[in-house]
């Protein structure tokens, strides 16, 4: 990718895009062979420059309030291919080459449950990799989780999501 | 779409998602046919109960602090094909059919500029229906832009893309 360099010329990409009152930008990342959207992130400048720099994705936490390299822990990394930008150079869209799966659940991509009829939420993908296994087993039995939606929609997926749901505390994992 | 009926159900799912502080959840607007990612913007939940009643897109505009229908003034409209959620259901994917453009500076997808050699952005993408023709050319000499970005990205922008860029408000145009 001829945009992973070093010099100057990221920043002024940078200074084109329309950040949030947080510093932030979510980032869309969407397979590059596929097309399937894998995963919705955010990045503040920082996490943009690595990127840029690296040609692997990095993103920032909002709920750990931290950098984060995707797929330090998995080596699921994403390789980017292209970043293109909206109308309102408020939204980025990452085209990736993906290793393994986005989504720490252990699927190809976070988008893994649909609307199904009568509001039913269902599972429709097959999970890729065991999460237990890429993050650690004994995490599973931990129950806090911090950063990870709590309510119904856990619920709702716990119920669904049968032995493939993994109740590990975000704070320990990737977004 | 089965989703799309009066029944409480809907409610359901929507109380399955995570909400943002203003009670907002953005939405990946997806090409049914050819998996191109063709915008981004917020729901809330009167905006998904119409999307799920109507089967169009509903989106709440954040700027202009009120709803708007996708297509109601360009009748570009998407057809929804179907809507999942991400791992922690704070992110919607919706796959539609999109009538004309999303993209209301008259391309089919919001992201039709992409990062180039040294920084540069480039227009990666012919636009496929006259902007000024759509949203009504008199609009063209408004200098008042309050909701679109301002700065470099919008300056970049207007360098680049010659002629079909249109000076519209934001507030009269859709996000």
């Amino acid at each position: 990718m001829t945009l992973v360099n070093d010099s100057p010329e990221p920043l002024r990409f940078a200074s084109a895009l329309t950040w949030n009152e947080e510093g932030l930008i979510p980032a869309i990342v969407q397979d590059a062979e596929n097309g399937e959207v894998l995963m919705l992130a955010w990045m503040d400048e920082r996490a943009l420059r690595d990127t840029l720099a690296t040609g692997q994705t990095h993103f920032y936490s909002r709920s750990r309030r931290t950098h984060w390299h995707k797929g330090e822990t998995s080596g699921h990394v994403q390789h980017v291919e292209s970043i293109s930008l909206d109308c309102d150079g408020d939204v980025l869209l990452i085209k990736a080459r993906q290793i393994g799966g986005a989504c720490h659940e252990g699927y190809r991509s976070c988008f893994f449950r649909g609307l199904g009829d009568g509001g039913r939420i269902d599972v429709i993908a097959d999970p890729v990799f065991d999460s237990a296994l890429v993050y650690g087993s004994s995490q599973r039995t931990d129950p806090a989780t911090p950063d990870h939606g709590s309510g119904s929609a856990e619920e709702i997926t716990r119920t669904i999501v049968r032995g493939s749901r993994t109740d590990l505390p975000r704070s320990r994992l990737e977004e």
